[in-house]
This record gives structure tokens, C-alpha cells and sequence, in this order.
């Protein structure tokens, strides 16, 4: 048996998010059933983590393992999953890791993109989040500045999440134009469940005057989830990137 | 009775393209009803061009007339009438003009963008075409060269089309790679029906080695469809600007 990463991106729109439910169609689970056919075993995928529902991700990694190592490595591998795959899940690469690499436990450092549409456009229905009320990037930068200085998420985690702790080294978080939309990148060493929609809905009250950066402050320091602003929605958001320590790849020279 | 040029933009998947027809959705109908709601007349639009199913426009003008001037004009028109239209049509700017100031006529300039994508990419389903082979952009760019040096179309043109005349002067023709993304951009005084999709289909032809530039120059020299290759599908089409002359409108200072 040997493991693999195999590197990702999909469209959430259809999914219940990455990991597998009841009921529901998952990533994970149709990510699985590909692996199978084409592997010709069961094949369990462990994901670098959780989406909800409608969440894309444009960089993913999933970890599985597999006795035909030849077969995995071929340059047609890709190809063939990817015609194995739904349209809205691709696959862009494969690489041998150590044989107890984690795709979650593992990654040091993650990164979501949240995209946020100004104006109606009818070619990004699912991909961003729509708000036409106008909003300050200035002051939504203010504060998200805050979250670099701060290591308690306890205000922005799900309630009752069985998290050992809340802290998180946030290293960007920036909000930029980039022609009609509003984009904002985080990255940090780990992220709780729900935390990044959670901080942009939060940013966002800033951005429109329903808060002020001393607010935004505020909702910090409380360390309660009460206290933050409610969710930004689903589609707008983006798992971009997730970094592994280079000592974990087994080299193919 | 005045007469506007409304400007909007449409995602094509889900209708039949911009021409009304029996049994099947058009973008024109769809924007006739909701103008029709909003005005409380009939609301007949005129279009710049027809579009194909599946084609979008990222920018598209039409023209209609209305007797209530000051509805028109007022702050909050474009608002409403974004509310009524579904997600997939997106209205951005009405502007009042001459009373015989024609969308179609009186075009003297129209722009057509064609997406190329090289890898699957799960966000693009309907919005590019999607081409897995390797393509050689310089001698796609050395072929697309030649049509600024020719006015005669009649090989790019629909069969029975009953055009007086099938000369179009091409005064831009360019690929562009755009990250994993090759993108074209045609603009001319005057587009055949169907031509630039059987433009796009022959110049992807020389892109794959299939066919070699003095082949392209070939097809234009034989002035007949038969010797073109195949359009190139729908979904990566897209009219990108349409230019009237300045003229056309009337200014409310």
C-alpha cells in the first residue's frame, strides 16, 4: 500500500459540502466512487477538511491509499479520473507521500478567498455573494487588521464545537477590489468550523456602517459567538489553498 | 412617445438565444414581460443581433420606446427593473436617444470574445468551451492576421443566409492566453451570421495542427462555406461591446 495527496478543485454549488452525509450527495463520496472504478478497490478519502454546504474550492487536498502504485503514478491517471468525475469536481494532480501523511492533520497553514459581487452579474449565480448596499473597504480593512493580532476565534467559532481550543495565528486578511467584486483573503495556521463566514459577515456589517471598527474590536474580545454578526452565505466562499511541510512528499526522481 | 438604448448583459445557458421563438425562452421575451410589468404598456424591444443558443452577451443593447419619460430616467429604474428580470439577465444603464435611433441599424461596431479552456475547470461549465488538446497559439494568431487583410467572408458565413453583401471589415483579431484560458477577440464593422463560431471552429483547426495557415487562407480565398471547419460550440461565445456613434443620444445635462 502506498498513500497519495491528490490535489483538487470543485464547484460546492451541488454538493452538501465535502464530507459525506446521509441523503446527500457529498465531494468526498463522489470522489470515492471514481477512485473505485478506477482503481477497481474500495477506496476511503481523507480530506484536508470540512466544507459546508455550497463552499467551493478552488485548491484541495484528499489523501488515499492504494496497493497499485504503478497505475496511480501513470501520466493518464488524472485523465481518466477526471472523465470519471461530474463536471463540477477536476482533479489537476497526484503525489506519493509518506505512508502516514494526513490530508487535515498535517497541513500547516490554509487559505479561503471570500468573493463578493457589487453589482448583478448573471454569469457568477452560486460562485459570489451578491450586496448591492455600498460598503466601506477601508474600515473593513481596519478591522480585519484586528484578526492578525489577535489569537482567540472563541466569537467567531460554531457554538458547542468540541474544538480543545480557539486559538488561531491568522498571518493575512485583507479585503481588495478587483474590478466589480470585493475579494477577501485569509490565511492562517488553522481555521474553526464556520469561522471565516462568520468573521466576513462580521466585516461586512463593518463595511456598511452597522458596526464600527471598535465593534468589530469588541466582538473579539467578548469571545462569545453571540456576540458577532451572522454569516456571510455560502457561495461566495473559497478554500484556496492548504500548505503541507515539503519532508512529507516522497520524491519520483 | 421617446425612445431609449437600454444596455445589459445575459448569461445564454438557459435560453434559446436573444430572438424570441415559439416554444423556447429568449432573452428578448424574458426582457419584454418585465418591462411590460414595469411600465404598464407593451414593450416591444429591438435588439442589437441575434445570438444563438447558449451564446451570452457580457454586453448587448436594445432599444424600446416608452411615454413615460421620467419613469424611465428616474434613479431607481434600473433597480426595479433588475428585480423583475431573473438571475442570468442583469440590465446597467438606460439611456434616452433619437426618436429613429435603431440597436441594429446603427451599430457601426461590434465585438464578439471567445473562452477557450485547457483544463477542466469546475467553475466554467456553460461559460467556455473546453478543448484538451494541444494548441499552437503563434500560428492560430498568424492565420487570425489574415482576416484583416480580407472583406469577403461568404466561407464563414451561414448557408442561404440572405445577406446582400458578405464583405465585414475585421479591424481586431487576436488570441490571448488569459491563465489556463485562450481567449479571442473579433471585432468588425459588421458580423455574418454565424461567422465568428465558424471562424473560431477553423482557426482551432490550425490551433491543433489540423489543418496549416495557408489552409486558412485557402478557405477565405474559396468564398464558400463547405471548405471551413466546424463552428466552434456555443457556451464560449460571448458579444462583448457594440459601439454606436455618439450622435444617437440624447444628453440630459
Amino acid at each position: 500500500m502506498a498513500r497519495f495527496f491528490l490535489e483538487l478543485a470543485y464547484n460546492g454549488t451541488r454538493y452538501c459540502g465535502w464530507q459525506v452525509q446521509p441523503d446527500a450527495p457529498s465531494v468526498q463520496q463522489t470522489l470515492e466512487k471514481a477512485l473505485a472504478v478506477l482503481l477497481s478497490q474500495e477506496c476511503p478519502v481523507v480530506g484536508a477538511g470540512r466544507t459546508d454546504a455550497g463552499v467551493h474550492a478552488r485548491y484541495y487536498v484528499a489523501h488515499f491509499d492504494a496497493s497499485d502504485r504503478p497505475k496511480v503514478l501513470a501520466p493518464d491517471f488524472i485523465y481518466h479520473l477526471n472523465c470519471l468525475l461530474p463536471y463540477d469536481i477536476a482533479v489537476s494532480s497526484v503525489r506519493e507521500v509518506l505512508p502516514d501523511a494526513h490530508a487535515r492533520f498535517h497541513a500547516v497553514e490554509r487559505e479561503y478567498t471570500y468573493y463578493v459581487s457589487r453589482r448583478k452579474n448573471p454569469f457568477c449565480r452560486g460562485l459570489a455573494a451578491f450586496f448591492s448596499y455600498p460598503l466601506d473597504v477601508t474600515r473593513m480593512n481596519e478591522a480585519a487588521a484586528l484578526l492578525l493580532r489577535n489569537a482567540d476565534f472563541t466569537s467567531f467559532a460554531r457554538l458547542h464545537a468540541d474544538n480543545k481550543t480557539n486559538i488561531c495565528r491568522v498571518t493575512v486578511a485583507e479585503w481588495r477590489e478587483e474590478g466589480e467584486q470585493l475579494v477577501f483573503v485569509i490565511r492562517a495556521d488553522r481555521f474553526l468550523r464556520n469561522m471565516v463566514r462568520a468573521v466576513v459577515g462580521s466585516l461586512l456589517d463593518v463595511g456598511r456602517g452597522k458596526r464600527s471598527v471598535a465593534d468589530f474590536a469588541g466582538i473579539i474580545e467578548a469571545r462569545n459567538r453571540g456576540s458577532a454578526g451572522s454569516s456571510a452565505p455560502a457561495e461566495g466562499l473559497y478554500l484556496t489553498d492548504v500548505v503541507y511541510p515539503p519532508e512529507i512528499y516522497v520524491e519520483h526522481p
